[in-house]
């Protein structure tokens, strides 16, 4: 299995701002992205709350993971991209995560490699 | 924390294909797997639609997300079994994703490394 | 794009062992996390059911997704701290999987690297 120049980008949003990062995702190119439905917890305290007896934190709040696998030329630019389009100014905005990915198959073709984004 | 010798395979397939890439894996001996509704977005554009006064791309689909974590022996035979069993030969067939894996614990168990897969 | 020394550490646990594993970690400093809703498949192998005229595994249980993504010196109190609150001693646990990753970015400051975290 050979070695390809991709990044796997994963961003942590806030939930309605999911179609302008896509929107603005296609406009620098990106051909496919999948989006998760997720509950976060950032640096903020939450209030905590009795529960059977114990204390528990509860301040999970809804989110949306976006994953786009892209060549590593276009991780900046997509980084950037997501940046601005996710960002109120206000706390949660969020966070992006870039991960190493070793290989990509289009299941369909059978390409493999940028080819198969 | 050693380092150990496993990959994480990631695939994005179409829903109904769920049960058959999960018997083909588990004929080829993968122990365990994990599997995410998500909403996925491929390289066909989408129509445009008007929503709240602006335009939005709103061509979301349904897809599943697999997840099996393996040794790196087995990586090529797990990516050749998910391709033959997700593939109709349609567009939104899906992706397959490789991604290194540092370190896998069994929680029950305390085991490390590929004893814990 | 600078690499930070950073990591994720992905936990698939029993659900009712979320806020025992939230609470956990956040008594090790750990200021984010990120909670899925997944179906696991472990080792122990399913009854089969007929369905549609073919036999299908249906061992799929609902299990939860954690995602912390953490500095490397975090790394290794984290994983403990996941193994000890999340553990029952009964089949089905859990398993924890440790990942790299390459950058992070806090949307709302644009701050990069631990600084992020
Ligand atoms: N270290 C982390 N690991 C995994 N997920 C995280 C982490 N930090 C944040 N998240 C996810 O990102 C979401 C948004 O985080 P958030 O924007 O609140 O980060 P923050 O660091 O608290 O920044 P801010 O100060 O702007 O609120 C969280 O709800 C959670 O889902
Ligand atoms: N670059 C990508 N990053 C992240 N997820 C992706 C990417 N490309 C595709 N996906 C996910 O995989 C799903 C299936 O993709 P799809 O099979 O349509 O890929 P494609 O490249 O458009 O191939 P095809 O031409 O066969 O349709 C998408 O709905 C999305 O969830
Ligand atoms: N190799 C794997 N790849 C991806 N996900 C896995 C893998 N193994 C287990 N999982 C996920 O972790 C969940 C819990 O696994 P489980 O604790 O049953 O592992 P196990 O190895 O069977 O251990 P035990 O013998 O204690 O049951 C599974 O339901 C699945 O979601
Ligand atoms: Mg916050
Ligand atoms: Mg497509
Ligand atoms: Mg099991």
């Amino acid at each position: 299995m050979s070695r390809c120049a991709v990044k796997k980008v994963e961003a942590i949003i806030k939930p309605f701002k999911l179609d302008e990062v896509k929107q603005a995702l296609s406009e620098v190119g990106v051909a496919g992205l999948t989006a998760t439905e997720v509950k976060g917890f950032g640096r903020q305290k939450g209030h905590t709350e009795l529960y059977r007896g114990a204390e528990y934190v509860v301040d999970f709040l809804p989110k949306v993971k976006v994953e786009v696998v892209v060549a590593d030329s276009l991780v900046g630019r997509v980084v950037e991209v997501i940046e601005r389009a996710a960002k109120t100014g206000r706390i949660g905005d969020g966070k992006i995560f870039v991960l190493p990915v070793e290989e990509v198959i289009r299941i369909r073709t059978g390409e493999r490699g940028e080819e198969a984004l």
